[in-house]
Formats: structure tokens, C-alpha cells, sequence
């Protein structure tokens, strides 16, 4: 069975080394000293790699069950949330008045990568319910919020977030679930709505659903989409619980992983709701919270990369397979470890290289947003919003191909249930999908972020870039980072122009390059924050750290990044500058 | 539940307007005329596509079950084997002599896509015995081909061939099997294999099993390693069946997928067992096998990826979601179909331009294999046996990727196993680990091929390209495939120039680059069919063919691979040109 070491060092580095947390100009940032930081992350990594990571085999084997209309988790699960809800970790980053502990988003970010590693499935019955919960905390009345957030932000209630039907998903104007007003406030919503995570089950006390529906009468299309508040029990004014409301589960999805989750459809039958913020403009409310949500997804890419990653390395150093051409390096065994091999070394360096450059990336991301809501830095929030779609559909590409690197290193035992590594990528294989396909984010980045605000926040990220690298490229041994993200950039850059002299009299030739696009500004971002890294290592050496092996490991993994996975933007330019013809060639019928 | 079409019209016109087989030189290929092809390639389509495929999803949701001893298989596979025996398929291109057809290899390999692509688990029966069977044609007795090959043409028989064991895989030389000889030409073979695929089963009346064991007092590693023949029922002299021999089932694996095929631990207590070959030359007998059963697997990446393609077409096609930038394309209905969107039309090219490309060079290479065999063409022979890794490891690993792309176009819905894309991935999963994982494969072209008789293939490789640019740099039309080429083509020299400067000093600078050298010269040989293709199709363009929409489709898909995939050599030929260092820059303990 695999197993989940905490990297909370590795943590606390980028927190702390790379981006001096406690030293940010951000409300809530001082209280983040490394100690307060390292008790919180130990405690959690902890609970994370000895109660939780022991579940997600269980989960996947056993999967959800529907009975009778109820959904049995599985074994183990509800006395590990029960743990969970006890410990306080539902509430980290939420506000101290509904019971949460008001800790900065960058620090719950750190915390939410051990749980989505340890067990992917089980994280997400609190992560959907710490969703919904920002949604009633964004755009909820004083009443609903004192109403619903205590019992969520301690996950006595759960919540869950129902968009799709099963005709529509990414399109989501063609919603056919109604809300009729019932004249006293409260609507009755009628409908269907699949591949709800989290959908039914008993682990909590109530379950509150927040589902888009159409008030008729309203604006044809997304326009007419509004946001309602559907309990499962019916609260009563006095905060307990009532009837059933007409909500239930149909039908528990067979899916590829995230067994542990109940993936429901939902069947809406004349249920009491309540529109939560205005009229039609329940998409609006949706997308506050998609900064975030995005996040949450792009670290899940991260966090099953590491956790097979971790494990791969273990099986490389114990298999032994063949012997070093270079000279054996297990003389007295059978053999030499898998690890000697320059192929296998090669796939331990991708994945490595890849999980902490995104771990940087999505504390850095993470930081962004603190400061967009915390300091309320428009720039800051400007930028987090380009980067969005980046750290999502990046994250999760690279991260599933990862988890499938880490499968190939232990050969047909990978391939074999019983050591977990299809798991992994079973379970990795959704992050792409779920919370906007990943084509749906490069066509958000290319289509609508890039000419945001007028291109503000492209521009600044480019400036970003070249300051970093104008200030460090004469700093010792910074070479290795400022040369090659330097001529990634440049790649970038040039993509960019094309769309700028091509996307106008063709929308078809940027977004035909939307996706390399992403790409490549993913690997400029891992470059980025890479050279972040580098400086911060060299700092230290030069400092006369007591960890020099920690930094130098540091260094030669962010050059690897740099010197072998850099290189890819050159490639994705190239498919970039082909434009339209080529993918649009073909009448729809000729394929 | 998706389905499959017969690629009939595709394959047809590979054989024909690409590698005109009937006028090849090449004894059995007279035969092989546009008429008789279309006849066979028909009727396997049928047989594939209505009775085959429909098993598939079938096959995965029951798997195999193993009840006392006794291997059940999926409902339905009894009476389909029954069939595929009857028609007289699991013969096509053995020698008639023990009841086969006699066809040539390409012709078989052809068919043989169709039932991989149908179901991958259910063909792997069918496929193990005859790699089993060719063993037995190239090394055994006059009696022993006697003994067994007539009923494992037929699939009375079915065969498997054990290597792998609990501590090796790929370093067979560890192997613990023991093989004592009885004085009477027998041996006792005892010992454990895993990953045995169709180890157990009760569709056919015997099992022939070919074992990789070691006798006692022989060479250590490798050179010691025998091979032997130890059928599940002894068979008596008159033909007839005899006691149970003393191998079983001791269990079944769960695997990530091809679920409907037995998948065994083969447990060997002093079973009866015939040399087969010489003694000590084992790993000789498997690896004249080998070319073909790469090329096999190879294969199967090509099929899941078909299928799964197919499939993502039918649905982008049928599913309405948002509308075409440049103008709505359904303006009756709620939306337009998913196919008109750029990154979808992306997605689907890259497949397209794939599964094309694949499976030229398969039937390239099968062709190859004939004219190895049956003209016994040393040049050809030397060819093949280069161009095996990169069959194998290239087509599956890009043939993976394609499955996933395909489910990805189904968004939500390709996560969920009702719509059987996930099982394509699942299945397809398997093809980049066994018949030696595609590191394994990297290795042996970069460590062993390339300097192959004195580095003789690969330079006629390169000579044959080069010829293949000059002969069509001024054929009108020819200049968008023979650039590219080209360029991909010099690309891939200087990697093999840098391994040459290199590898001698550090073996490490040249094994650190084998993965991305095996993807490289991927993209140049398809790259070359495309070539190929394009100039068959410009050849009946000019010809005035009836069916020109066919052609210029071709040349568009040979476009997009040229424009859009090729460019990945430069990316591969930077990461190479980095050397050992970045790979090998950590100690084994600092991951």
C-alpha cells in the first residue's frame, strides 16, 4: 500500500524562504512566523499521512453505495470527518465570527495540499462545502450567513455546488432547472443536476446545496441563471433541523476514480430554495468564488503528483533491476536499485522539478489572492485572475501526466491496483476536467484574460518577469535561471504578438493556439517561480545556512527544470505561429 | 456505450496507394490484390465491429473471477472465441502445414489492429497464443511443432509466455524458476510468474505454456536461462489429452484495466515441462519473437487510440454546447456542436494526424518484417530491428495520451465508465509497460540499436530519408511534408551526433537522452509515412481519383501532423543536448 510523508520542510520553505510570509504588508501575514506556520503544518501533516492518506486505498476499493435513497461512504470515512470537524481544520481561513480561525488563504492553501494528497476523494466533502460556504459568505444576506455558515464552516453541514445537467455543462445558458417564485421570498426549484460531488451522504447533519436554476420569465440564456440555497433538511428559524425538502439523490456515477466521492445525480422535485445574492445573476456569484475554486483544483494536479511521486521514489530505491552501466553501485545485491538508471532518474527529476515548482506557484497564486482581499491590490487581484486558468488547466495537465510517470516507474506493479498507483492517476484524471475542462481555461486565459482591463495584467506579468530577471542576472549562479526563463519569455511574448496581429481578423488563430498557449505560460510561470527559488537557496548558501545539501538539492532541481522542460515553449510557438489553418482544415463531416 | 467502425477504407488504402504490396516483390504478396484484402479486411470489420467490440465494456465491468482454481471469463467471450475459431481468424498468416492461412505478416497485422481496437482483453488471447505458437514454429522439434501447433493455430489451444516473477521483471537474470531435468528429456519446473496474461481460462480444452526457468548447474543471470514448453494438460502420444500437469492459478490480479483478460499468478509445483530451443539459450528463443510481439503491442496503442478517437468524433459532432466565435454553425438549435470549437478541432487532429500516421508505420514495419522473412532481406531484417523500440515505446506512449485526449472532449462525461472512455485509457494504459516498460524500450534503441552492426541501420534509416526528400523536394504539393522532414530529420541526426560525441565518455550523456530520442525518431518516421502518404495522394489527386474529398483530407491531416507535431524534435534535441548532468545531478538519497 503507498503511503504519504507531509512535506511540510518543503512548505515552510516556500512560505517562508521564498516568499517571506510573516515579513508581507498583508493584514493576518504577521501573525505567520515559521514557528506558528511549522506547528500548524506538522499537526496537520500528521492527521493528514496517519488518519487520512490510510483511507484512500479503502475509498477507492469500496466506493460510495446508494440504498434506500441514502449513500454509504466508505469505511472509516465518517470517524476520520469526524476528526476533522473536531480538530477545526474545516474553518482555517474562514472568519473567527462563524467559528473559523481567520488564518490568511495562503497558509489554508499549504494545509489543503496535504489533504488533497492524502486522499483526494475524502478532501473533497469539506473542499466543496468551504465552496459553497464562500459563495453564502460573498453574497448572502446577515440571515443566511448567521443561518448557514457556523454549521458549514465547522462541517456539521456540508455543501455542494450543482451547475451542470445532463445536456449542458460548459454551456451553461441551456439550463433548463426552474425556480418558481412562491411570493413569500422562497422559490420552489424543479430540475435535474448531475456529477454533484458530494451530493448525498450521512457524514453530516444536513447537506446545503447551492443550485443554478432559471426564474421564468427571466433574460433568455446565462443571463437568466440565478443562485439559490437549497438545504436538504429545512432549517427552522430556531437553527434546528425540519422536514426533508424535496431533494434526493437518483443515481451514484461509476467513474474512472474518486470513488470515496459520491459523484450523485440530483433530482429536484418542487424543493424550497432561497436565491442567494440577486436575481439572474447567480453566474456572477459563481465566479467570485472561481479564483479560488480554480486554485483548489490546480493544487489537487500538484498534490497527486507528489504523493506518486513520493512513492515512486521509494520503489526506485528498493527494486532491485539491472545494474549501473556506469559501474555497480549495489555490490553485494542481486542487483542495483532501479534509481542508478539514467531513464528512471529522468522521470524522478520531471516529477520532482514539476511538484515543487507548483507547490511555489500555488502559494505564490495563493499569496496573490491574500493580497487581493485582504490588502484589496487590484493589481494583485488582476494577476491571480490571468494566472487562474494557468494554475488550474497547467497544474492538472501536468500533474496527471506526473502521476502517470510515477505509475511507469514501477513498471506492471503499477499497473497493478493493489500498489495504489493507478489510483493516483485514476484519481488525478478528474482535476482536469471538473471546475472548467482544461480547454475551457485556455480559452478563458486567451479569450478574456489577455485582453483584460486592456492587456494590464499580461503586460504586468511580462514586466514582472523582466524585473525579476534585470535584478538577478548578475547575482552568482542565477545565470542557470535568468538565461532560460529569459528566452521563455521571449517565446511567450512572441505568441502573445501573434494573437494581437492575428486574433482580430480571426478569432480561430489564438484560440486554435490556446491551449500551447497555457502551456507554455505554465512552464514560464514554473520558470519564474524557479528563479524565485534559486534566489532564495543561493541567499541561504551564501548566508551560511546549516542545510546547504537542502538548497543545493534545491538548486540542481530547479536547473533540471530549467535546462530540460523549459525548452518546451519553443515547441508550443512554433504550433502557436502555424495559426488556424492547420487545426480547421477539415469540414466537420471529414473527420 | 461506444462503438467501433471497422477502419476498412483506411487500411485498404495503405496497403494499396502507400505500399502497393501486390507489386511488391515479396513472395505471398502477389496475392495480396485490392479485391482479396478488401474481402478479408470486410469480413474482420463485421466480425470486429458487431460482435467483438460490443464485449469490451462488457469484459471490464465483470472481469475475470477466479472460483476454485477455475478462471471464469466475461459473458459472451466463450461464444465469441468459438467464432473467431470457427471463421478460421486466429490462423491468418500461419503456415498451412499446421492449418493456417500462409498470409503475409501484413495482411495479419492489418486484421489485427481491428480486434485489438475492438477489444484489446479479448484479443490478447488469441494474440499470446501466437506469439507462444511463433516460439514454438522458429525453435521447436519437428515433434513438438507437430505436437501443438496444429491446435494452437486453430485456438483449441490457447498459449501464454511466462517471464516476469515477483523480484524481476526486466532483469530476467535474477529469475528463480528451477527447470530439473528427469533423464528422460523431461524437467520438473517449480516456481512462481506473475503478470501471466490468459494464464488461466476454460475457452480452450488445454493450455500451452511457455516458461522461462533455469536449470540447475548452468551459467548465472541470463545465460542460464532456459525455455521451456509445459502444457496445462499432458498430451498422450495419440494427440489426446492426459492428467492435469502441475501448473495452476493462484491468483488473480485487479488491474487498472484490460479486465477481461486473466491476468495470473502462475504457480509451477514440479510441473512437466520440454526444452524448447537449446539449453541456457532462453532468452535467444524469446527475442527472435520479439520484433513481432513489440510491433504487436506497438499496435494496440495505434487501436485504443482509433477507437477512442472514433468515438470523441461521434460526440463532438452530436453534443450542442456554446456557440462557433466566427459565426453560429447551428442557428435551429440551442447551440452548436462541440466540433466546432478550435481546441476541440486540436484535440481531434492530434488524434486524427496520429492514429493515421500510426498506422502506416505499423504496416510499414510489418512490411518490413515480411521482407525480412520471406525475402530474407538482411537490410530490411536490420531496419525492422530499429525501428521495433521506437514502434513500441513511441506509438503506445503517444497512443495513451490520445485516449486521453479523446475522453477529454467528452468533458464530465469521459470520467464516468458508462460512456467507455474511460476503459480505452485504462485498457491502452497497459501497452507502455509490458512487453518491456518504454524506458526498456528507449534503452535498447539508444544503447543497443543505433550502434547496431556498426551503426549500419541507422544511417540507412537516414539515407532513406534523405532520398525519400530529395526524390520529392520538387513534386508540386510535396514541399509541406519534405520541409518539415527535413528539419525533424537533422534534428534527430545531431541527437544521435551528440550521443556518439558523448556516450563513448559518459554512457550516462547518452542513456539520460533515450526517451526523448525514441520520441524524436517517432516523429521523423511519421513524418516519413506522412511523406509518403501525402505523395500517393497528390499521385491520385493528379490521376483524377474518383475520390478526391478522401485525398485532400489525407493531405490536410499530413499537414497538421507536419506543422503542428513535428516541431517537438527541437524540444526533444535541446533536452538531449543537456546531457547526463541535470538527470543525474542528485544523489539517490537527496529525492
Amino acid at each position: 500500500m503507498p503511503s504519504y510523508t507531509a512535506p511540510t520542510k518543503d512548505l515552510q520553505y516556500v512560505l517562508h524562504d521564498v516568499l517571506n510570509v510573516s515579513a508581507s504588508d498583508i493584514p493576518g501575514y504577521a501573525e505567520l512566523e515559521s514557528d506558528f506556520t511549522a506547528a500548524v503544518l506538522e499537526e496537520a501533516g500528521k492527521l493528514t499521512s496517519e488518519v487520512i492518506a490510510p483511507l484512500n486505498a479503502v475509498g477507492d476499493a469500496e466506493g460510495c453505495k446508494l440504498e434506500n435513497g441514502v449513500v454509504r461512504v466508505p469505511t472509516g470515512f465518517q470517524e476520520a470527518f469526524d476528526q476533522i470537524r473536531e480538530g477545526g481544520w474545516t474553518g482555517l481561513d474562514m472568519p473567527e465570527e462563524y467559528g473559523g480561525q481567520n488564518m490568511p488563504y495562503v497558509l489554508g492553501t499549504a494545509v489543503g495540499e496535504m489533504f488533497s494528497a492524502a486522499n483526494q476523494a475524502f478532501t473533497m466533502y469539506q473542499g466543496l462545502t468551504h465552496g459553497a460556504a464562500s459563495a453564502i459568505l460573498a453574497h448572502g444576506s446577515e440571515e443566511q450567513k448567521n443561518t448557514y455558515l457556523p454549521n458549514m464552516v465547522s462541517c456539521q453541514w456540508t455543501g455542494t455546488m450543482n451547475l451542470t445537467e445532463p445536456h449542458c455543462g460548459t454551456d451553461l445558458g441551456l439550463m433548463r432547472t426552474k425556480a418558481e417564485p412562491q411570493g413569500d421570498g422562497s422559490y420552489k426549484i424543479s430540475g435535474q443536476k448531475i456529477f454533484i460531488s458530494s451530493g448525498e451522504h450521512e457524514m453530516a447533519e444536513n447537506i446545503i446545496h447551492l443550485v443554478l436554476a432559471k426564474i421564468p420569465g427571466g433574460p433568455e440564456g446565462i443571463k437568466g441563471v440565478s443562485l439559490f440555497i437549497v438545504p436538504k433538511f429545512m432549517v427552522k428559524e430556531d437553527g434546528s433541523l425540519g422536514e426533508r425538502n424535496g431533494v434526493s439523490c437518483g443515481k451514484l456515477e461509476e467513474k474512472m476514480g474518486i470513488h470515496g466521492n459520491s459523484t450523485c445525480v440530483m433530482n429536484y422535485d418542487e424543493a424550497t430554495g432561497y436565491l442567494l445574492g440577486e436575481e439572474h445573476k447567480g453566474m456572477r456569484a459563481m465566479f467570485t468564488m472561481m479564483n479560488e475554486a480554480r486554485l483548489g483544483v490546480g493544487m489537487q494536479g500538484l498534490a497527486q503528483a507528489e504523493v506518486a511521486y513520493q512513492n515512486a521514489v521509494d520503489y526506485a530505491r528498493d527494486r532491485l533491476q539491472g545494474r549501473d552501466v556506469t559501474g555497480t553501485k549495489n555490490p553485494d545485491g542481486p542487483a542495483d536499485p532501479l534509481i542508478v538508471h539514467p531513464d528512471v532518474r529522468r522521470m524522478l527529476m520531471d516529477q520532482k522539478s514539476f511538484v515543487e515548482g507548483a507547490r511555489a506557484f500555488i502559494l505564490w497564486g495563493a499569496h496573490l489572492i491574500d493580497k487581493a482581499h485582504r490588502s484589496n491590490d487590484k493589481d494583485a487581484d488582476g494577476l491571480i485572475s490571468l494566472l487562474t486558468p494557468v494554475i488550474k488547466g497547467f497544474l492538472t495537465d501536468e500533474g496527471f501526466d506526473m502521476t502517470i510517470q510515477a505509475q511507469q516507474v514501477y513498471g506492471g506493479h503499477g499497473y497493478i491496483e493493489e500498489w495504489g498507483m493507478s489510483q493516483f492517476a485514476r484519481d488525478a484524471r478528474i482535476a482536469m476536467i471538473y471546475e472548467g475542462a482544461n480547454g475551457v481555461q485556455a480559452l478563458d486565459l486567451v479569450g478574456r484574460k489577455l485582453a483584460q482591463d486592456g492587456g494590464k495584467h499580461v503586460m504586468a506579468f511580462f514586466e514582472l518577469v523582466k524585473n525579476f530577471c534585470s535584478e538577478n542576472k548578475d547575482v552568482d549562479g542565477m545565470a542557470d535561471f535568468v538565461e532560460p526563463l529569459k528566452k521563455a519569455s521571449k517565446d511567450l511574448q512572441a505568441a502573445g504578438m501573434f494573437f494581437m496581429q492575428n486574433g482580430m481578423k480571426n478569432p480561430n488563430a489564438a484560440l486554435a493556439g490556446s491551449t500551447d498557449f497555457m502551456h507554455m505560460m505554465g512552464h514560464v510561470c514554473l520558470g519564474l517561480v524557479w528563479g524565485m527559488m534559486a534566489r532564495a537557496s543561493l541567499s541561504a548558501l551564501a548566508n551560511g545556512t546549516s542545510d546547504a545539501a537542502f538548497h543545493e538539492t534545491k538548486l540542481a532541481t530547479g536547473r533540471y527544470y530549467m535546462t530540460r522542460r523549459l525548452p518546451a515553449t519553443s515547441m508550443h510557438l512554433a504550433r502557436i505561429e502555424s495559426g488556424a489553418d492547420p487545426v480547421m482544415a477539415l469540414a466537420a463531416d471529414a473527420f
